[in-house]
């Protein structure tokens, strides 16, 4: 009972010919068999119940004077009374007789796809290959615990976040001036929008421009999140092909113009590639011809090597028809769940509403935090050696791919990004399986197929890994493929 | 420049006959003039732009000598050089020329609603009349950080979230026995999904259980967060009226059947209500008999006092066709955000799937913090605290309206909760006005309407105000009620 004032909810009735003692003694029994109170809860003492339910104090010991004769609970002077029943299904799902099913629905639909998309758990304590995953043993958390703290301490006037819910004035005018400065975005902080981490922003956005019925281009191969997100707004989606070497395909643009084109211009997933400044402007301007909105999902943009910077499609339309999203679960980590959005200026009050209404503001101390975590220097420095240490990790895990793996993986070695791409001839999911069994994830490139036949290859990460792991981890991926050969 | 390692994100034209250095002093001052970056901001060093960018240190030099020698920026040895322009245009809002308006949408109707309904800022330092608002002063504060930096601190491996949607395992465990103890809710902690806050918990129900042009029966009047969700997610609403004193009327059901009805049967808003259990039964029987969804939004059950706690909606139909909703923003304090839904079986898993896609899951962090905070014991004693001081402070409120106030306002005295609803002949929202204007924000009852002619009154809030203000703010009020007679 450690959660609260205990307050059983439950009526005894009163007209009843059966006395309240053995009412109660009923109900809790009916408690303790049918509603799993595991082993070892503790019920609330003798008056703190009889005041909750409205009964005397002399009931109450006599209901659980049963009780423990019967050997449901247990009691001791002085300490409160404990289940001691073991219940027979504590592990069984309650599952009613004629039970509804769940009726369809758009975003069960999306839902439905996500299964076995996610970064599986395993991954936080063993990354291994696992792509996209930031070292987090080098993030600086004590210089950030120290800001949390502080704003923890202050938080009280912002304990109400209800009249913020496009985020902190001043972190969304930071974002605002970094994103004109490293991506050219064409933006006012006020059509900035912080959110409960990137998919919430993708959730938003897809519901706010799309209806039933409406279709999006949405590359094919792709991020799995986004076109959840699609398919849970109620609209469908044709593919916009990319291949591993080639790129993005804009030669066979759909009769049907789409409603909305969604890319990852800066690190395509999962081909890890930069789209040209050519092709930003073709669908900038087929975007503007068709009237189609873009959501231009800017993954990885931070860690690009100088050398491929490109601004972001948002600004080759001066950001009349452009979405663009980040979020800061790579630069930082992914628990942090901030991510946010940049609107066109007609859709910024409505997003900041809709931020609101579906419940998808992020925490306003943690965004306090962050923003004395950028102003302080400290995200910069952070960003500065981790775009050393990936860079190191990339090339040698390129290396060993191309000197250990070779026969079997063909490394695509012009990608930018938190992970490799590998192609293969083998099929790639019975190898991503194996690899399971023996403790290694490592996602195969067929998965990012949707709506096509899909390339075999697979997804490799290298960010989380040191020099003994990665040898470790090749090691017994080279004896995976041997086998699998 | 404090947010990153600084990359312009442009592209020189190293083809053209303009100089390099030439084309980026233009750029930077375009990014000056055009960008709104404020004055102050700190650009990059010479040798971390040129390296950036991929031109020689010599080319930033001569660029930045030139915005220095025109006054854009100040530079001095040894420090980081800075804008000194204050832009012309800083406060305005980016208007591209032609910009595009924002088609409707569901969610944007029911943004669009939300509009000057939320909680305002001001009220996190003077929160006065304002309802459903704890007293934060009284949290424990300090015990409170110090489980969340310990468990910053160990939250490594927490920090990747994304396997677990639903929440942490243990205080899905926990808040599922307590709601069976203190609600009779029936339901495993499978079914229990911990989301970024209640209103993201009932965005994710309305979109599971609701099509395009469903129909919801709608508290008339009634909590407007909700009903802009059941907008957001493409249905429409139907009023289920409730009356000051009459409470809900069943009487006249709608000859078309809902698709789903949401109430708030615990603390019905505006009017602080607790829905009687015969009426329960006959919405659990009527939700059974028309197929509809129960959405049973349980909003202070917490602080009901102990003889008028009546079992949930839920427990009478076995949790079969009934969403209940619960948040920790009141018992707790609103930016901690995590808020909760217990769902029927066949929804459980959807629902944790459909938390992730749509971005609503709640810091790992701060829900182990949370489950230790209940575990210890803060929790159940907070509350303990709370439940006697809000009881004291609602029982000195209703003497001072019945002895001060009375001629104007007609207090609903048997009323449950954290509000004191009061009933007036004056129009309430000019009374509401003037309030504002006087530092005191108080909401109109007629507010809460949406659909109907509205009943005139005052929601009076008393939970954060000490007796020296509650004195201070009902003579304030009185002066202003005299006054609109």
């Amino acid at each position: 009972m450690p959660y609260d004032m205990p307050v059983i909810g439950l009526t005894l009735d009163r007209a009843s010919a059966v006395p309240i003692q053995q009412q109660l003694f009923e109900r809790l029994r009916e408690m303790i068999l049918c509603y799993d109170l595991e082993k070892g809860t503790e019920l609330p003492s003798t008056r703190a119940l009889a005041g909750a339910i409205g009964v005397s104090r002399n009931t109450v010991s006599w209901a659980y004077e049963r009780l423990a004769a019967e050997r449901y609970i247990a009691t001791r002077p002085g300490a409160p009374a404990r289940v001691t029943l073991e219940p027979a299904f504590r592990e069984e799902r309650v599952r009613p007789e004629g039970a509804l099913p769940a009726p369809a629905s758009a975003l069960r639909t999306g839902a439905g796809l996500m299964r076995g998309h996610r970064t599986p758990r395993a991954i936080a304590e063993r990354p291994g290959f696992w792509p996209f995953v930031p070292d987090l043993r080098q993030f600086p958390f004590k210089t950030w615990h120290r800001m949390v703290a502080r704003h923890l301490q202050m938080s009280r006037h912002d304990d109400l976040t209800y009249d913020q819910p496009a985020g902190l004035p001043d972190l969304r005018a930071l974002i605002a001036q970094n994103l004109r400065l490293s991506r050219g975005v064409v933006c006012h902080p006020h059509q900035v929008v912080i959110t409960n981490g990137g998919q919430a922003a993708l959730d938003v956005i897809f519901r706010l421009i799309l209806k039933r019925g409406d279709m999006v281009w949405m590359e094919e191969p792709g991020y799995t999140g986004a076109l959840a997100a699609i398919l849970a707004a109620g609209a469908t989606a044709a593919p916009l092909p990319v291949g591993p070497k080639e790129g993005w395909d804009l030669s066979h643009p759909h009769l049907v113009p789409p409603k909305a084109i969604y890319v990852t211009p800066s690190c395509q997933q999962p081909f890890c590639r930069v789209m040209p400044l050519a092709q930003r402007h073709w669908i900038s301007d087929y975007a503007r011809r068709t009237d189609a909105w873009i959501v231009e999902d800017d993954f990885d943009n931070e860690f690009l090597p100088p050398r491929t910077i490109i601004p972001a499609v948002q600004r080759l339309d001066g950001g009349q028809r452009s979405f663009y999203v980040g979020t800061f679960a790579k630069t930082m980590f992914p628990a942090l769940r901030i991510g946010y959005a940049v609107v066109p200026e007609a859709f910024a009050d409505d997003m900041a509403e809709a931020t609101f209404i579906s419940g998808h503001m992020a925490s306003l101390p943690m965004q306090a935090a962050l923003l004395d975590f950028i102003r302080q220097g400290h995200f910069a420095r952070h960003m500065t050696k981790m775009r050393r240490v990936y860079d190191a990790r990339k090339q040698r895990l390129l290396s060993l791919v191309q000197s250990t793996l070779h026969p079997w993986l063909e490394p695509l070695p012009t990608c930018v990004g938190l992970a490799l791409p590998t192609l293969m001839r083998l099929p790639d999911v019975p190898v991503s399986e194996e690899a399971r069994r023996q403790g290694l994830r490592i996602p195969p490139i067929s998965g990012r197929y949707h709506q096509s036949s899909p390339r075999q290859g697979l997804l490799l990460g290298f960010c989380a890994m040191t020099e003994p792991e990665l040898l470790a981890n090749v090691a017994t991926l080279r004896r995976i493929l041997e086998r699998a050969a």
